[in-house]
């Protein structure tokens, strides 16, 4: 179980690292959107393994192919499923893996849970696996965009130690992809990419912070208590490879200030419309957008697989050492913002959903 | 919506903060647990306003009442419902709101929803409503002590930036329970009461972190991909009012370490059990647990309803001032404690039985 | 588990026949529904016991309470939450049956996968439980109305061999509350009561049908594949107690005809509207509604419980006999009528917002 | 939306007749199960096209690829993903139906729903896309057959009115495909072939019941209220294309008996067990079933799709006729034997895993 996210539109994503293919089925999408392959490259390109040197070398292309769903360039209502076929298979890479685990890593836990695991690459727990989010999150996008013109930018804001600035409500895309980190802050990213770099040299890796906005979110997604806003959004981006942290608006920080200090005090704007003066909520309250920017972080840790020499056991129960072949990411941030991105984007277009389901009815 | 939490173990809370009453439906519990409602009502009294000189003064005992689903002291394996009826409504205390959108609360996204709000109180968003998901969390930790003898430590680890100081390996229930603010550091309890006691008087309010640890926990719950066991864990708890951050093991500190100082090295212990020497996975691994303890934090803001004078909102779109009356928590964390620790219950409770669901089948 | 039904419009049952109560939890319902408990109380009276002399003479008035979810009046699309206490209970009636199975009931498989059940009553299996149901239906009916004035109107089409002549173009709520038998052909309904009413005297039982039409259904409600509509009625009139069969439009007679003579040929009416001239299709095409009258039929068998002696074991193995004391139905179909019409309703509103939730959202 | 069906053993469907191919994802399938192609080819050639002369002489192999969630021919416990590429593809016979709509089949109302449909062949509603349900069923089949022996044996009852005498106690597989209608009552069966042949030379078309029998069900699955076995099993086969009717156990005719005629009195047997002595019960009582064989009927509608002319409209709204091109089944029902049986083996194959999930936890 656990693969299959969303109520309405709901995705079901398959597929390990080495075997047939990896991919998606994407069902309740409105009918008659206009959706090509190449719109859903885009983002898996900008996921996609071997894209710059900060990545891994993995060789992929990531050719993505629409098997269903879609007819004469329009979506038919009925389940989208989206493959892509597995190529750069080293799987001798592996052959270590097979019996000794890597620390920090699912394969120690995938075999306790099933009693076998594909131990060819990471199996389903490779970060290949998200490239069916990641499809599934560019028809997302293009519908909120169709709907209300929402924008997502996802950014890196942090590696290691180094932060960036970044004005939430100017940052673009073009911005994003303007270097091979996504850091939009260009003095900040030229820093990131030599400290990657360094750390790669060293067989080691880094980890660090990943910032997403959305503009012009419609007021009223999101739904009391279980499935407030937040908590969505919080499980859509714990569930990527190698997360530990969520925050949204103040997050943590917020935790010092007092309540007068806190709150976001409301005003009437030049449209009759009521906005808050300060956004420390994020742009969610009680679950539900209030129509302000939405700003999540999340903390990604150093990826698990490194060069250097590690102390680990076998799947027998030996102690052993393992220092891990096979080619990975010194850093998986730069790659992580399209997946956040995707998170995201199927999690508003799924309450956008919702709500027309729930408070429109009665209405027409 | 979202009003229902977990697929085998699952929960539908109902009720306002004044109206008939609050409660919750537990479907897909074990049969013949022996469970009473005074098992129930001790976390209840744990959750309960007006227990202490620094949570609201509003008095209601909050006594639960089994309605189906229980015969003879033991489970049915049919649907527990447990009501707690509403008594101390003094809704003349919100008739200013009924008009006036308390900042960063969920009046005005609410009415932007919906079209309609319970104005007395907070309505659906009122903390009450976790009064459900507390009395279910009592039944599911249960039989997590029952199957594995789990035990879920939930404790305040800070308010504002007093912080504790805690040994997760040895912090008890009763250590939490030993003072009116649940932080088991008794020198840091004390300030902290200090502290809140001050802000009550000032009017405004504060926040700070929950932490929780869970010890025993069976390896092999928890799912790959969407249902992650930190994701689950994410939302369970970022679905409680007021939260703003979420953090497993390592968490944010974690981004600034490298992956050969992070990973958590694996050994054989003296039962032959697959062991890591450090924990920073926050006892999960590729999304399941691996039997080490979890461990969480969840960031907690200031109450939003202070009684400072604030500037805000009419529903009709006028600005205007609010100084909120009605009885308020000046620090949400002490009764958040049996909170998060009832959420955390739920997701391993849900999980446990998944495990079964999936995994024993074929074994027996 | 199994307590919970519908997607979007989703409700939830609990109680037993004895104990606390019995009720349901509305989740999803559109706000700013008008709805009183006087509503609901109409077809909970059409469903209660001791309503005639065909009835079990047990005695409850199956007052309702809603608890939460309705604010002055109008619904808050928070859960509603109704409550109806248990009253009548004679428990001493099953002390014989705490110990022996009654044949053709669910004693004996609850024992056998729950190894406990309520043997006062049915417990859950009662058909008490339905009274969530049709509580619960009481609302989707009046989203139904609201929207396209849809109409459903159930009532009993055979007991035993006695079938009644109804025009399903025409029949009225009226008509079908004109007798106690609940069925509109007044002549044949006079027969059916004198049937039951012998049955009664003999302390046996009896079965039939139950018929059941919407008019004015909205075209596009039902999704293709496996949430067809008619799977999805099938599945809702099947989870009634005493069920054995199910058909759509022509049914199991439709089978014996060729393609040409059984399909409903197109034309275009005198609004441009697609139309079809027969109505063999019962309504649906390809799982979709066409906009023509919905016609079901639900087989019911005779009650299971019976004075007549009958041979049964007991839960320790030994066989034994039972002539069952209590109250019951000597035929279930009067009380069967709002009870498939509340399930009927159940899934159409379910399927109209699952119907917003995808195909309005880009239109607008 | 409605591409998924269960629980815990999920699967979710995708495809159209024309395009890229049709598929299916298992999720929650249990680890460590040996299954191969050929094993699912089994099934998928019973249910492909072109298998005799009474089925549509289109030419399809239907050969199947597992795409992922089996690693060296066993089950990872990860979604198995599998693949039939569409092949046979003479669009051109369905240009006419780009524009007039074939009476009783779901091209207008996939219009009406979508405002598109993909009018080559049947689109999304042709019986093309059960071939995922197929796929899965073997799945599921080999699970029931691993845990208790579970055997599931469907087979066409009758065909127009010739009805088929067979033993639900002695009938097997090897019966069932002893001839190309799949009736195992071998004089019958000649009739039955030699009247499809006669319809199919008219251009015209046959319905029919298909009874499916499963005999050594554990004790236990199914659950009370919504998710009765009966109701499950009800959904599952109407939700297969043509049918109009569904019966378990006594079905409508058990509707004429009285109560002490048609219960199903238990007595011990020879090894202590609980049995009835009759089964009108159909193996389910109170939802759970009880360990008779499981005996269920569904009648199927004439095939809609016939070659002689009929009145019709256009999707414009004009009124025209349409005498329908194509390669279709004079008769659906010797392709849906293993259709029925699939949906069965997916809905008890649920169940068990949900009997595991809830009633073993608290056993070990």
């Amino acid at each position: 179980m656990g693969n299959t996210f969303g109520q309405l539109f709901r995705i079901t994503t398959f597929g390990e690292s080495h075997g047939g293919g990896v991919g998606v089925i994407v069902d309740g999408c409105p009918p008659k959107l206009a959706i090509t392959e190449e719109e859903i490259q885009f983002d898996l390109d900008r996921r996609r393994p071997g894209q710059s040197k900060i990545t891994t070398p993995r060789k992929e292309t990531d050719t993505c192919e629409i098997i269903s769903g879609v007819f004469e360039g329009q979506t038919l209502g009925t389940p989208i499923a989206i493959l892509v076929r597995n190529k750069d298979a080293r799987s001798q890479d592996y052959n270590e893996m097979s019996v000794k685990y890597r620390p920090s890593h699912a394969d120690a836990t995938y075999d306790a849970k099933y009693g076998i695991r594909n131990w060819k690459g990471g199996g389903r727990a490779s970060a290949r696996e998200t490239i069916g989010r990641v499809a599934a999150g560019a028809i997302a996008k293009k519908i909120l965009k169709q709907h209300n013109n929402v924008e997502i930018v996802g950014y890196v804001k942090r590696i290691k130690d180094l932060e960036a600035v970044v004005d939430n409500n100017t940052v673009t895309l073009e911005q994003v992809e303007s270097n091979i980190v996504r850091c939009p802050d260009s003095e900040c990213a030229t820093k990131m990419i030599d400290l990657i770099d360094d750390i790669r040299k060293e067989k080691d890796s880094l980890g660090g912070v990943v910032e997403c906005v959305v503009r012009d979110v419609p007021k009223g997604l999101g739904d009391p208590v279980f499935d407030k806003l937040e908590a969505d959004l919080a499980k859509a981006v714990m569930s990527l490879p190698a997360t530990k942290g969520f925050e949204i608006g103040s997050g943590f920080a917020g935790t010092t200030m007092t309540g007068s200090e806190h709150n976001d005090e409301f005003y009437i704007d030049e449209n009759g419309e009521t906005r808050t003066t300060t956004n420390r909520s994020g742009g969610v309250q009680g679950g539900i957008s209030n129509g302000e920017n939405i700003v999540i972080r999340i903390a990604f840790k150093p990826t698990a697989t490194v060069g250097k020499e590690q102390r680990t056991v076998t799947n027998e129960g030996a102690e052993t050492v393992l220092a891990a072949k096979g080619r990975h990411d010194p850093c998986v941030l730069p790659r992580a913002v399209p997946m956040v991105e995707a998170m995201v984007a199927l999690v508003l277009c799924d309450r956008l959903l919702s709500y027309y389901g729930q408070c429109k009815v009665l209405d027409s």
